[in-house]
């Protein structure tokens, strides 16, 4: 079973999405006689099981819960994690700016709890895949659950390791950093990326990316940027149209660039 | 060929990007014989073929250009276009948020020069597949030489009709509307997406926006989500890093919503 | 005593900001004998009397508090209210926009709890005056018990009435609408602005926004602006330097325009 | 004649703001038989001279003037300069956050071109004062013509020297650095401050404003506070409600101070 292959109806064994009031989403996978417990209700998986897509089915409290396929972005949120995840936000502009679509190999580093991981596995589809590193054994095999539970687990290859050992991959098309220290990493990267790949990371302080682009340059990457990415809600109440009060201000800086060779890179001009 | 079937150095017939100073790209199909001109010097094409990825090449006026694989951000912002498209920074919030990924079926309307086309065609891969509406042939012809460019038309079928008049497909992924007025076509949006589905749209104006949400509303519409992307870019100057001085402020609103029934939406919460 | 003559040490009868952890103030009139209660602790008033600005006092659970002349934001930011008041960040573009200096004539409505009034009449002077118009009585009430504890009343006339019924002040330089629906009494504020004179107002929602706009285009006010101000606060630590997390990401849109005659504007050109 | 002395009508002698199409100011002193000339036409003094506030007056080509009392914020964008100059947005938080109002002391380096220090002097009033500080004696000169041209010249000591050397004042209310290096300077800034007073910088780059965040800290500076501001503008057309395409995206990071001792601050909470 995979992503794209819903049928008309939810059938017992899928992975759907329960989205719920305030925009509250809820990842089962549907079983005979299993409930459907949260704060605002009990429903039961039969109520889902043979409904259309697009159902609502009220919980005994008589609050609403739609049937969807899961949606990727929600997905990504509501991932089990004990390490901070990287925000759709981001992670969009990651994907277009690397191009990780159909077909790439993509490798990642560390894993944490395999938020980003999902989301690589999910676009470079099955013809794609995705090697993650990571030193810890327990957000492994969190990442490896959450893969499972989702059926990307096949376009994976998790790896325990030590980023400073370097990768065994070689080749690969693009090489995403998650780590404190991006910067100690830079030739490990250019070892193991294809010429002309795309190297991305991630980094919360100015510190951080100071010493990313500092390095970068030292050690023959080009066409450096590096940006951030604000996302502005607006609440939805057409006749008195306005963002929300507040928002999230930070999540980090993205720092891309490509691996190629005799650099003499020029400033970077302004848009 | 494919975005995927690059091999090791780069051939006649592939399509390449050549990247130059100040991060100007270009993206030619290789030959023998030709050149390549542009006026920072000029290249034979021969100069390339046969040589790895992230080669510099040097025009006959000395200003480097690198040899790369074609960025897909890169490729969009480059098309040839007769209309305003797309920024990367909100496809890749589009592309994440509406799951726009390897296998889906996507409709978007109007084709315009092909710029979402050519980002949702990349992405879908060669499983998915994307309908383009667009009423304007002229429009249409522009689309269609863009993506037969850069091998993605067999992914993509283009139609000629107004959106008023609806689609013909039905039970697709995901919509996307980028005209000016996607108010007017919500019931033609609700009657071709699958149960569950998504939709999605960007207008500029809080005119455009407000009527939008209304509508959305109106037809059973649920989860309307509304927000707009700001990308800022730094500098890359490591020992005086600062953002750039200006910025582009305002590209557009995105709505997003999910095609549900009987939904009786409460006010969405503030972050 | 006024908010420029303060002696080389904290006298009794001094407004005095005392600043505590967390960057948290607290404003008090040091009395003989009183007491300062918080609970980081407890100070006598005393300890404070006849010391030096600047001095660090601990409180009874050792708690520090540094003894101030008082901040005119962190006095906003405190001030006692019983509705919304607005931002510092906002203010401060009023003042400079509008021009509000040392003797100018403002006027505002409504008073609400006297926040804006209070930086009014700060910045306004022994030379200036400020009109504040509110048809609640206990709004009134409250912001006057406010500019009182400042001792800024005596710069202050606070009138009881509908800004429906017009303004009995005329050629005033400035005035600063502060209700929810300033476009109906466009007609009120052009009879008591002097030629030429600032108009100003602050309104959440663009709904408020555009009906604001049009009507000031329709009643020859001339040089229209809207704008919004974003702080973007960051931590303070040196060697990880980062913006904070969050954000307050809306307070509102400000509209700005002059009073004159026989107006027949262009379009705003892009900045 | 001063800021607030202007008579029901222009009268020779006045400094007037002439606000054309485009909201293009000019700022100049009416006298008999001169001629006021721009790209879009003559018009004499004689024109404007006994002319109520708001009057419009064409230029022999028909453009449009309106004639008005000096706003302060587009007095400063207009000032003539040989130096970057701070804008609006930065120096109204800058007003408030320092509390620089009627009756204060401030003194700033370096002078620059006087935007500031014109802004400053605007807001102290008659009863306060501007020290202001720089080591080039063509930037005093400047920023003495254009204080003059403003008559704010008596509210304002230039001095010439440089900041190393220290200020000769003690006990100013609140000081200002707008130089390349302010944390080189903060022993300085320290000796001339009234204990409690308020010290503000503004720096461009990140790295300047670690370095002068790290050396308040080790100054017994306390409160301290780092910001930017980011103004966002609309285009005013109601019916096509819109942010402007680009807006200025970075002026400067401000870091505010409050000189207090004996401290030790516990990290900024989030807000």
């Amino acid at each position: 079973m995979s992503w794209s292959q819903y049928g008309e109806v939810a059938l017992e064994g899928d992975l759907v999405q329960l989205l719920g009031s305030g925009h509250k989403s809820h990842f089962i996978r549907l079983q005979h006689g299993e409930k459907f417990q949260t704060h605002r209700g009990v429903i039961q998986h039969d109520d889902f099981i043979g409904k259309a897509w697009g159902t609502r089915v009220n919980s005994h409290q008589g609050n609403p819960f739609y049937l969807l396929q899961p949606g990727i972005a929600d997905l990504i949120n509501n991932i089990k994690r004990s390490t901070q995840i990287l925000y759709p936000k981001d992670i969009g502009l990651i994907l277009i700016t690397m191009g990780i679509g159909p077909g790439q190999t993509v490798l990642e580093a560390g894993t944490g709890s395999g938020g980003l991981t999902t989301a690589f596995a999910y676009f470079v589809g099955q013809q794609g895949h995705v090697y993650s590193y990571d030193r810890n054994p327990e957000f492994q095999k969190l990442a490896a659950a959450n893969l499972s539970r989702f059926d990307l687990l096949d376009r994976v290859t998790l790896k325990l390791g030590d980023v400073q050992d370097g990768f065994s991959e070689n080749n690969v098309d693009a090489i995403f950093l998650d780590v404190p220290n991006p910067y100690d990493y830079l030739n490990q990267v250019k070892a193991t990326l294809k010429p002309g790949g795309y190297f991305g990371t991630l980094v919360p302080s100015f510190n951080q990316a100071a010493l990313t682009l500092k390095n970068l340059k030292h050690q023959e990457f080009g066409f450096i940027e590096m940006c951030e990415v604000l996302i502005r809600y607006y609440k939805t109440n057409w006749d008195r149209l306005r963002p929300t009060d507040r928002m999230i201000a930070h999540t980090g800086f993205m720092i891309f660039a490509r691996a190629v060779n005799e650099i003499d890179e020029e400033p970077t001009e302004d848009l």
